[in-house]
């Protein structure tokens, strides 16, 4: 029986993970959850599976919910802000701590279960695009194991298994291409957040499906992977993969390619992180070769897409210049959201940003949470 | 240092090792080579590689080879006949044996190679299909290792490291459909040998370019499957897959897929079969994502084409009944090669000999020796 808290339990990858917890209760206890302000999706999840911790970001919320469990005489401990957050991200009776929250806010709470010796099933990919040196330094001096939840790392991670990293020749991280694919600036000039809203193959949270869209969340991702896999950026290549069958490869020296494929359902990889090294019966739908479609390839469109070769550029250049990347990437999502910007201002802005911060300075927590402040509240300042 | 022993140096897959040794002259020594008969390529490796041992099937081909080592002032050691396979086979000095030998005639070189102690680089299907519970029993009792050469063997075995053989679902033996793919029964009719020589993707030897044409080489190699992997014929599918960049997937019982893919050359899997568990720099092409043409998938049309039907019922039925379907096969082969037979009578041939032939004695090397002989001397009287 796996004990697990999840970081971010109201979102979509923690929905998905109650749901494999919900299919597997033999193998899964859920001890603890956290959310932001989603109070009502909180109660739920506490009638359901009586966890034994909850945290809330809000403080308003947490009222709420702590009032909702001595009402319904629920045993459950709740905690507010930051500080209890960590505190569900560092229980002792739990094993594996699930980051599924969306942002930079996963970041110090993730570093609070890798010292508290946690395993980490990791869906908050920003967490290792702004901190990757420190999060591989801690979860290496705390012996942890860094799971990855994304269906690309994932599918890496599998291709990996009985391999040698040093063997290896490339990554190759496939993308749908997002609802824009083939499209031009003059297109991308024009598109509203509806559209941008509507992607082919994977149900998502918003933020990640605007990135998907504009190729920043396949950029995150090569970053993601240059952190868990130790490879250089050389040996990262994108490639668009329109019917996300195949989740993603890895080539090895001698020309061999192993592939990892499977249906576009999340609770896949989720349900792999939780039970590794073990596989546990599927919950989601098998592939059926006799009934696919053909599977194509092509390279992805930089010129257009400018957040994938920003992003390649952040990380080559490294320090604080992913940490730059992304901040201005979560600022510009939300105000194209918003309505306040165009899509093609997301690029243009992050670009803005890369050149106008210094990124130099040594990475540390503190450098980190300072520089993503001053980029946000530089974009707001401006754009808002 | 591994040092290496090819039984039937002189056919496609020995040619194909011969390079991948010369490529690889730090990591591989070539200590001893058979042949039936082929004498000018025999000197040739004689005359490069400086083998220790050589044996020739032929009778008069050894004393040709003989008298060309002593000419030649060479310290090569000559064997001829079976006894002189068995040598080669079982040399003290080797690590590695390829049996790379067509047919039957491989099954004793291979047991004596497995008795010495050598692990079995394995492109000879028939060893298995015909005696795979002796060759696996006998495998397991001296530890030694059966490495797959055929590709898509090696790729399953790729795609099972790092992973349990209890959670495996099903393997998908992928199949290009050779060169009739799609076609009709009266269309069969009319094939020539000329027309069936003609594969689209592997450059491989006659038999086996006429067994992928009746897909009589996807049967075997669901025996093979059986016999390597260890599961069900239920649990083995065969899926058309005509570009031959997915070599085979295994698929976990979580739903995942793994599967192996690389350009279609032989030499791959032989190297991959002699250097594992290391990899070496590829010296095949590799495969580039970026201009591939589409992946595509079909049910393998088993109406049209018999011989896979055929191979599924002999393995499910069992003890010698793959033997007879062997048999059948390899003398049906030689006759259509020999315009004695029609294509169409290959499927009819072999299966008048699986409903004639008893299958049902104990399996020892005797009654497959013995079974095998009467299956081709009466393909042999009645169609000659």
């Amino acid at each position: 029986m796996k004990k697990i808290s999840i970081l971010g339990a109201t979102g979509s990858i923690g929905i998905q993970t109650l749901d494999v917890i919900r299919c597997y209760k033999e193998n899964f206890q859920l001890i603890g959850v956290t959310a932001n302000s989603s109070v009502e999706k909180i109660k739920e999840i506490i009638d359901e599976f009586k966890p034994m911790y909850v945290a809330m970001n809000d403080e308003s919320s947490y009222y709420q919910i702590n009032n909702y469990c001595t009402e319904k005489k629920y045993n459950t401990e709740v905690f507010v802000g930051m500080e209890g957050l960590k505190k569900v991200a560092s229980l002792k009776e739990v094993d594996t701590v699930v980051t599924s929250v969306v942002g930079m806010i996963g970041l110090e709470p993730t570093l609070e279960a890798i010292r508290a010796g946690k395993d980490i099933a990791l869906a908050n990919k920003e967490t290792l695009v702004v901190a990757g040196e420190i999060v591989m330094k801690e979860a290496n001096k705390y012996g942890v194991k860094i799971l990855p939840v994304d269906s690309e790392h994932n599918a890496i991670f599998q291709c990996l298994q009985g391999n040698k990293l040093e063997e290896l020749d490339k990554i190759i991280l496939t993308a749908s291409g997002g609802p824009f694919r083939g499209k031009n600036n003059d297109f991308l000039k024009k598109v509203t957040v509806e559209d941008a809203l509507k992607h082919p193959n994977w149900s998502m949270g918003k933020k990640i499906t605007i990135d998907s869209s504009t190729l920043m969340n396949k950029g995150l991702e090569v970053i993601e992977a240059y952190w868990l896999f130790g490879c250089s950026y050389d040996d990262i290549e994108v490639v668009i993969h329109p019917q996300s069958v195949i989740h993603s490869m890895v080539q090895y020296k001698d020309g061999s390619v192993i592939a990892q494929l499977g249906s576009p359902d999340m609770r896949l990889p989720i349900q792999h992180a939780l039970s590794y090294p073990m596989r546990l019966k599927n919950i989601a739908k098998k592939l059926n070769f006799y009934e696919m479609n053909d599977l194509s390839f092509e390279k992805p469109d930089i010129k257009t897409f400018k957040c994938l070769k920003l992003a390649y550029e952040a990380g080559r250049a490294g320090k604080l210049m992913p940490c730059i990347l992304n901040a201005a990437n979560e600022a510009c999502v939300d105000l194209f959201l918003n309505k306040k910007i165009t899509y093609l201002q997301i690029p243009e802005i992050i670009e803005e940003c890369m050149r106008k911060f210094d990124y130099l300075k040594t990475v540390t927590i503190e450098s980190i949470l300072e520089t993503d402040t001053s980029v946000r509240n530089y974009i707001y300042g401006k754009y808002n």
